[in-house]
């Protein structure tokens, strides 16, 4: 199957704006202080055998590694270097002969391994390790991780797959198929891909009844006795190419998909692709929050069911919009569609970013789209929404970590390749330099995105003659124009993409504008928490109004089609942002003086209102907060 | 404290209506069913040792009793008397020699008994058997169980005190002080309303430390461990006078709250009746569900906080509508404030009456104000909302017996009188037969209300002379109108009556009329769950609209102003109750195929709809419902 190739983040260097912002605090204040606080919680150095190590420490570990490969291949960082060598001379040195490698796992009984598939997390770590290690290579050049996980991955592959003598199995936590053809990828060792498939093809197909029950009855345990009671919860309720609705928990089934569409890239394989877009579709037409999350419920960490989009109570969490964008990515790259990269975007400047404060130091799990404010000391009930804050660390801390990774491997999401075509796919001040036919082409992009709809390329060498630039025309932007030399230019949209093909001279200048007024958008009728009211997004940044800058009072606040916004800088606190600022209609509250409910229609008056960008909340003073609004 | 008395269910006979529908069904049908089902789970035979006792049981056979002694004041039913009689011959055979009685603790070692007041539930078992004993012994004239409670509160009276030797505790289940006082009315013993009072001032004062603290230790427990957390839970965080907050586990509050005003009544303390008004008005301003629910989560079966009011996720259990019944009728008992039945109507026809389905064979615990759609089968999230459907009973079946006493007991809520004037508080189709001034009196009154908002009202006996009879207009209602004897009557309204003063003559013809158009009725925009959305209220009856009626669609439908709605008789396979019918615009969901969401403004569509009342929800195909409808 021909398919695009992102370019990697050793070719793209962020020059300038909101991600060098993030990328920098990333580096600087978050990949310190995960070290720290995974020395603390003993995470770090649970290789040694020393203290306890939990089922899916390795994974955060592992995350973190990957996060610092990215941020040493823009920026050099010895001690950075040298911490995480240490690690993997601490993992080294806990790997078995047989090559397999689980810190929590090496202090039990040998006979636990691979005992429990569906609860025990190894192959979920495994894969973790295996991205980490593919990262570290190509950031570094540094062989021992890489070698050590195709070790370890040699050893599952011996102990898993179709042959009699082998455990029928799949992971009960999906990410290995990912980490499998990363392996793949980086090696050229086909066996890796193989097991990776084996892994999606074995999933669900119960041929004599289900492997996580016979697994359960092995260990003594009666398999109606599994806590998240259905095999939805971990998407093997059916053969993946039968799946058809998003089902249990968002970050085991993102995970999945995306290694289905690794699968389907390096196989050919349709019938899985088809599977990831019936998927796809249920997910972006039925169940997916306005950020760009997955998962309603905290409950499952996962879906409900269609249209179950609640604003307070959704969970949307951290790691599930990560994946999103992971899968999102794999979807664009199979199939040159930009809609995939409508909804990476939707998940990456909004649940995504989300997932890290301001300063870097703390962070979100859930990703609720309003907060209510505290409850009067009555802390019986407290739930997600309510007095919801940033914390510094999780008991179980996928999140920090999976953020990290994510911002700092950003500019392998500026552009993709397909033969002499080149796309621009999430805009960002960058400069790349790319191969086209075996020639080197090099360009520059100057832009204030996603703030400002205005992006200038220039190309800046170019050894390869006529090529096509592909332009993403975003989803949510009406009237694109483009002019190249200050020419403007004609290009019809297909797929997404404005493509331009020249003979490119070096100096060569390409504006792409693309207006970015306030929406304001509507849900599905049926998204019965949030019918009939309204987002404010503006680009594909949603915004949303908290306590701090409105008063408590966020639900009597009435949006209209008149409604007219302003754009000003600030908070100054949040950084170099964008609030939207307008006169509004309210319910006048001081009519409801002694009454909760009234017969007669409610006074309006006149207030003003500030909407933030939805990823800055909760970075001030906890109070209330709301994405959607009355509709006026 | 001079105080206003109801006339009781002895004086009262209910001749038609749904009153006499709801009755006449929870006689014949509800009420065999429980003793039944009471049976089957050893509930009934528990006084007898054999089997288990839970700590709870003998409060369920309690309110059973309670509620088969009204049955029988109205219905002569040998059968059903003997069913009791056989219950109380048992729990005779139970009662220690002290007077101890509790069927789970006879089946413990002594030295638990009061070891565990918070939790334990030994208090509030003897309350509902206190309240049964007292009904019993005013519909059959019997007072074996009578003597059975009085023995009990002797000892409960010894055991608990300010006395040095006494303990110094106080229920974790309030309800003790209701039996109590019930007790003391039937019996006139004053220690009963002194031990009553010592329960409610005792509360929360933690003059050495809390008491459930140091029971717990006592126990060898610790207190940290309460698996409620704060004592907010049963409302010992704060002596109750201090208390301004509803707060916790809604039945505890509402039943403390309902004792606290008998103490007051009785004792004429302004104190404590000051507390409840502040309770009140917490509670009515701001954390009262419209259908007069009250405790909006399901974690801690309580309340969140101010404006808290989901709805599909609402609780609002059966068991405290009917605690808030118990408690408005005693607030306005007191004050003569018609403020207080007006709360009392709004959870009677709404949240009450929606615990017990229309064949009088199964329940509901939560009555949420929104129910969704079954989840394809992803059976991992399934909370209330979800699904939801009446059942036969429950492992706590607190509320099935709740709901037939309170049926079983509506003649009393018809009348009340202060001296020579005598007030219609819940308008029905009855006979009551009143003494003023030790004179007979009679009065007919004809009604389908509340379907129908015409009351004609008839003196059949009159021995009294001149007397007031005060017409409750309620505070839904505009333009009332009264006539006597054909000539309109000019009444000012004072604390939500209407007085005639009259020398009142048998054959006299009061006719009041309380119109009843359909109102739209909007909940406090910081209720934000609800804020923008409008309910439909005829007279005291808020309706919902059901998928069965309106297909699953419901959360595009459009109430605006315009809205012209039919009320019609129907559906017929649940009683003769009348249904909303109206044209409404809704957005049309034929123009989202493929979109989760968008910016341009939704086409809408005219679409009927049918509203049914919300009590009689859940009654046929499980599906959908709504209360709370989008404003057009």
């Amino acid at each position: 199957m021909a398919r695009s190739t992102h370019i990697p983040f050793t070719q793209v260097t962020i020059t300038g704006g909101l991600w060098q912002q993030l990328m920098t605090t990333n580096r600087q204040v978050t990949m310190p202080i995960q070290h720290q606080r995974c020395r603390e919680t003993g995470q770090l150095t649970a290789w040694r055998g020393t203290g306890d190590s939990h089922i899916f420490w390795d994974s955060d570990v592992a995350k973190w590694i990957e996060a610092a490969a990215y941020c040493i291949a823009s920026h050099s960082d010895p001690k950075l270097e040298a911490q995480v060598d240490q690690v993997i001379t601490d993992m080294a040195a806990c790997q078995d002969d047989d090559g397999y490698l689980n810190s929590h796992f090496a202090r039990r009984p040998r006979s636990e391994r691979w005992s429990n598939l569906r609860d025990g997390h190894e192959l979920y770590c495994a894969g973790h390790l295996m991205e980490a290690a593919v990262a570290w290579y190509h950031a570094t050049g540094k062989r021992e991780m890489l070698d050590i996980l195709c070790r370890y991955a040699d050893h599952i592959d011996h102990t898993f797959g179709p042959k009699r003598t082998q455990c029928h199995g799949y992971p009960g936590h999906q990410e290995i198929e990912i980490g499998l053809v990363r392996l793949y990828e980086a090696t050229g060792t086909e066996r890796y891909l193989r097991l990776a498939q084996y892994f999606v093809d074995e999933r669900g197909r119960d041929r004599r009844g289900h492997y996580f029950d016979h697994e359960a009855r092995a260990r003594g345990e009666n398999p109606a006795d599994y806590h998240h009671k259905t095999y939805e919860y971990n998407q093997s309720h059916l053969p993946v190419r039968e799946q058809t609705d998003v089902v249990g928990h968002a970050v085991r089934a993102l995970y999945l998909y995306a290694g289905m569409a690794d699968v389907a890239a390096h196989t050919g394989d349709a019938s899985l692709l088809t599977a990831c877009k019936k998927l796809w579709g249920n997910l972006t037409e039925r169940r997916l929050a306005i950020i760009g999350g997955v998962g309603s419920r905290a409950l499952n960490e996962g879906m409900a069911g269609d249209y179950d989009l609640p604003d307070a109570g959704g969970y949307n969490e951290t790691c599930a919009a990560v994946a999103l964008v992971f899968w999102a990515h794999r979807m664009f790259l199979a199939t040159d569609d930009a809609q995939y990269l409508d909804v990476l975007e939707q998940s990456l400047f909004n649940n995504c970013i989300s997932g890290v404060d301001h300063s870097g130091e703390q962070f979100f799990y859930g990703n609720p789209l309003a907060a209510e404010p505290g409850f009067d000391g009555n802390d019986v009930y407290n739930s997600p929404g309510h007095n919801y804050r940033r914390v510094p660390w999780f008991g179980c801390s996928c999140c920090p970590p999976n953020i990290a990774r994510l911002i700092a491997q950003m500019p392998g999401y500026c552009y993709a390749q397909r033969g002499r075509t080149v796309s621009t796919c999430v805009y960002a001040d960058c400069d790349a330099q790319l191969t086209i036919g075996g020639k080197a082409v090099a360009l520059t992009q100057r832009t204030d995105y996603p703030w400002d709809g205005r992006v200038d390329l220039r190309v800046t060498d170019n050894q390869a003659g006529t090529w096509t630039l592909a332009l993403r025309i975003p989803a949510w932007c009406q009237g694109a124009t483009i002019t190249v030399n200050g020419t403007a230019a004609s290009a019809a949209i297909t797929r997404g993409f404005a493509r331009i093909k020249r003979d490119w001279q070096v100096g060569d200048r390409v504006v792409l504008k693309l207006p970015m007024p306030v929406r304001q958008v509507h849900a599905h009728p049926r998204a019965r928490q949030i019918a009939g009211q309204l987002a404010l997004c503006r680009g594909p940044v949603v915004y949303c109004c908290e306590e701090t800058d409105n008063g408590r009072d966020l639900s009597n606040i009435r949006i209209s089609a008149t409604t007219r916004f302003r754009c000003k800088p600030g908070p100054s606190e949040l950084g170099a942002i964008p609030s939207l600022h307008a006169t509004v209609q309210a319910e006048d509250l001081s009519t409801w003086r002694g009454s909760l409910y009234r017969d007669t229609p409610v006074p309006l008056r006149k207030r003003p209102i500030v909407a933030i960008p939805y990823f800055r909340w909760g970075n001030r003073a906890p109070g209330a907060m709301r994405v959607f609004l009355q509709r006026g």
